[in-house]
């Protein structure tokens, strides 16, 4: 709420366009609440009203079967980021980041969640993003200390530590901490006002080219007690500010009438007779603080991308087919020949920018060599003259992370663009769980009227079981199909394309379709050729 | 080899007990010639002699089908890391040294393999070791520069951005850097004593109880060209010293003869005829450098830890039985009662210190709270006075990464200790692929007449798919046992025990195994019980 309001003020002032990521554990309700003041809420959910008939459906359904998680997830106005599973709001913000010059991403990283391995690898994407071409994403880390049962590893660091490893990720670190919420409220206003100055001088001087090379962007430590401004103690125990604050810190008010009491209490700090009128509409003079329109972030288009989505202009593919005599004559490299219709895919839709190849260090070694014609692989550290296809503006994305490949593509794709992630079968599975969270994100999606189809995610895995025998047993493992094929057929559908020609069309076609999980596995390897393009 | 070497004569000085991690893609020569060359290889391989034929077969199995991998493996002496899918070597470098105060684990990580999300969290494992109780682990970033295609994000990150990263993690960092073998050798030599020193003072310091808290370990950053001292360039381009290095330098040898020269000339710039005798056995003058019996890391106990396996003491499971009037007359949380049982395995097995319970936070979460009863959490960072159950000496391990969790799991397990890891069955699946290539290891080990059993991996996933309605979809999957079963029954055992009765004979029945990998699906909410103890 504390940040919500913050970002509210500066988006007013300064016209900025923002969406906010949130990743801690159980964080739904902060963008429920503030979508339901903003107005958003009840635009897209008409039964949830500004009243107090609305106000009381909004309580009844948080974190009930059949209502809404307590989590971020995509019945979230304003969300592209499900905070179910912890580690991947990050990633997701710089995926959300690319290629949109003029949008700045806030995401709010909790320090329970930064001890995931997703989260802590996805710090470097700043190494990926380009100030000239791509937006910014403004990391505020929330060190509100505890976990479910525990203190985390961050905000158990002191600062000078913390601020050490901000520092050693590439980020200039803002501390804003205290529990006095008046002084907080300015030290907050003031850092915000100060960051995103930051922010735009660092776009200006990249895109003036006065610049080069990565920025070091600014990031915000948020350090407030758990469960600040709630009950600071309950059956003689301390609450605010220990781990007992993540839980239901009031519970059992039908049989203990002292917790009842402790909440009305703790409700009515709030006075919210000042904040809602008599029918239970938040008044108008703090209404009015919100921005208005498309800049609500819980109203952004950027946050349901199917609003934003454009067809790829996809040149045919017929063109690249390899001409075959008979069944099985020639042999050829099937993802070579891919290679170079995806590099005219590059190609036709350099101006709209809006596809990205993902891979962790593979698109080489699987043999989709030819897009380097068309563009290059994103760098910004140093480049020496050894490299080769490495630049600022390169549309091929390779960290060694399958985690923030398919983090980074999903907030592309849920933002309204479109892209491919190609990897090595057998390690696929790194994702499994982010795959299954994805499908999820689908299926719900479609349950959603508002939430426009975005392009499918597609995967190519390659280097498969029967081509890894030299590698050996760690390099083979068919497993992800079964492990996909545990969806329903309406969000999963998987490829096994032969030969090149199977493959060109198929992948063609998967980059065409909408709302699905597609996984084509094809060889890298010389093999036969089996179709010709009418058959294939 | 030139970690290995520098790492012997350490070992020989101060009689040290040292094993050797090594994470980056493809380093498994590195282990496989150097336990060759001190004889461990021949021992174990009794084929594979110390002989000009032995050498032969040496070359010609290597990553070949039917041979052995281009990475570490099962197959690999000394190796307690597969090293095929990167980003668990310091996960299991720590698994390892907990709870052996004497041992030394050096682990070489790839600048590659560090931008993978595991790796990226492990370096806070430290938060978890106690200096007084666990062994020590020393870090050796190897900075190559390159992955398979591409520079590393670390390697070419400056020494002041890195030195701040990795100070920020906790470590101190020592620069060990160049081209010249002669300068690397005495700048590695003096900088091992260096840090061997430091390590020895920490625990020293913390053992006489001088010192309390976290310490600051000293960690090696190494930085050598890719490829050194192989060819410097092919076909005109260069190859030290950049990705080129990756792949194998020389190929197509049977149709290219200059690259058949170069190979000859880079293999004679070793001068093999002043190292290996007529026969082609390693002369005694170099044979000799190397420790000797267990103390070569090749031939040290803890890497094949079924050796120092010792069974654990268990209470007889029926005493914590909950009387069962009839079936479905009473209800229980099942897992709380699993905590009683669990809560003396530790105190039974106090003296032995070979048990531990690993989870992403959510032990107390899933009801396992008895466990209190007779240890804490581990935790080294600062400690609150608000704060229950944490202390230095803990045994439960709680760090929010199903990853480092299962990481540190399998280094405890694989040098001989037992283990139970209680997670959410939803998000279980973070950890599908490492689960994977734990089964790949357990089955490999099977054939490997010198790899002794070692005890089950446990898992306890509660919190299933039947009650998580309030949370949400994201929290409903119970695919993990899909995703098991494709593993053969030989490797895999999947309980879904009803009730708490059947649970503790399950649980007790599971910490007794071998070599399996134990799938424990098991209630947390109150529900019926079915079974006496008998029946169950
Ligand atoms: C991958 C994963 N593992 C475990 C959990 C269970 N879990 C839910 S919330 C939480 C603690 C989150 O702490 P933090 O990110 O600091 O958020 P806070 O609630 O403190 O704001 C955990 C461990 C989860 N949601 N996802
Ligand atoms: C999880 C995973 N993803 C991708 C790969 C494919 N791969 C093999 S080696 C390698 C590069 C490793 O670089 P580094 O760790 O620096 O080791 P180096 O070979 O340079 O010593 C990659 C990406 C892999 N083995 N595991």
């Amino acid at each position: 709420n504390f940040v919500y309001v913050h970002l509210n003020r500066v988006i007013r002032e300064r016209d900025l366009d923002v969406i906010y990521v949130t990743g801690p554990g159980h964080g739904g309700p902060g963008l429920v609440a503030n979508t339901y003041l903003e107005g958003t809420y009840s635009e897209l959910y008409p039964s949830i009203g500004q009243n107090a008939d609305g106000l009381r459906r909004l309580f009844k359904q948080f974190s009930f079967p059949g209502g809404i998680p307590s989590h971020t997830a995509p019945e979230t106005p304003g969300s592209i980021n499900e905070g179910g599973e912890l580690g991947y709001s990050l990633a997701h913000a710089y995926g959300a980041a690319f290629d949109n010059p003029d949008l700045l991403v806030a995401c709010v990283i909790g320090d329970g969640e930064a001890e995931t391995g997703a989260l802590a690898a996805s710090w470097h994407s700043n190494k990926f993003l380009a100030p000239a071409r791509d937006g910014a994403v403004l990391p505020i880390l929330h060190l509100n200390g505890y976990k479910i049962a525990n203190p985390t590893v961050l905000g158990r660091m002191d600062d000078d530590e913390l601020s050490q490893l901000l520092t050693g990720y590439g980020y200039t670190p803002y501390f804003v901490e205290g529990r006095e919420p008046a002084a907080l409220h300015q030290l907050m206003a003031a850092t915000l006002d100060e960051v995103v100055d930051e922010i735009h001088a660092i776009q200006h001087d990249a895109r003036a080219r006065r610049s080069t090379g990565r920025p070091v962007w600014p990031l915000i430590v948020l350090r407030t007690p758990k469960g600040w401004t709630g009950p600071k103690e309950v059956d003689g125990k301390p609450v605010e500010d220990t781990w007992r604050a993540h839980q239901v810190p009031l519970s059992e008010l039908a049989t203990k009438p002292e917790h009842l009491r402790q909440l009305e209490e703790w409700m009515r700090s709030y006075r919210p007779e000042e904040l809602f009128d008599a029918e239970g509409k938040l008044v108008t003079e703090l209404a009015d603080l919100a921005p208005r329109g498309a800049r609500r972030m819980g109203a952004n288009p950027h946050a349901n991308g199917g609003l934003l989505l454009r067809d790829l202009a996809l040149p045919d593919f017929r063109d690249y087919a390899l001409p075959i005599a008979a069944p099985g004559a020639r042999a050829a490299e099937s993802t070579r020949v891919l290679g170079t219709f995806l590099r005219d895919v590059f190609a036709l839709n350099e101006t709209a920018q809006n596809f990205r190849l993902f891979g962790p260090d593979e698109t080489e070694s699987n043999r989709l060599t030819a897009v380097y014609e068309a563009t290059d692989k994103v760098f910004l550290e140093r480049i020496l003259p050894t490299d080769e296809h490495l630049s600022p503006n390169g549309r091929v994305m390779e960290i060694l992370s399958e985690q923030i490949c398919q983090g980074w593509l999903e907030g592309y794709l849920l933002t309204g663009r479109h892209g491919l992630f190609s990897c090595y079968e057998a390690f696929i599975h790194v994702i499994d769980s982010m795959f299954n969270q994805h499908a999820k994100w689908l299926k719900s999606s479609r349950n959603i009227p508002w939430r426009r189809p975005i392009a499918s995610l597609n995967y190519l895995l390659t280097s498969h079981v029967w081509r890894q025998d030299h590698n050996g047993f760690s390099h083979q493992d068919p497993g992800f199909i079964d492990h996909v094929v545990n969806k329903k057929a309406d969000i999963v559908r998987v490829y096994l394309p032969p030969d090149a020609n199977t493959l060109l069309s198929v992948a063609d076609h998967c980059l065409r379709t909408r709302n699905y999980v597609n996984v084509i596995v094809a060889g890298k390897h010389p093999s036969p050729q089996w179709l010709d393009m009418p058959a294939a």
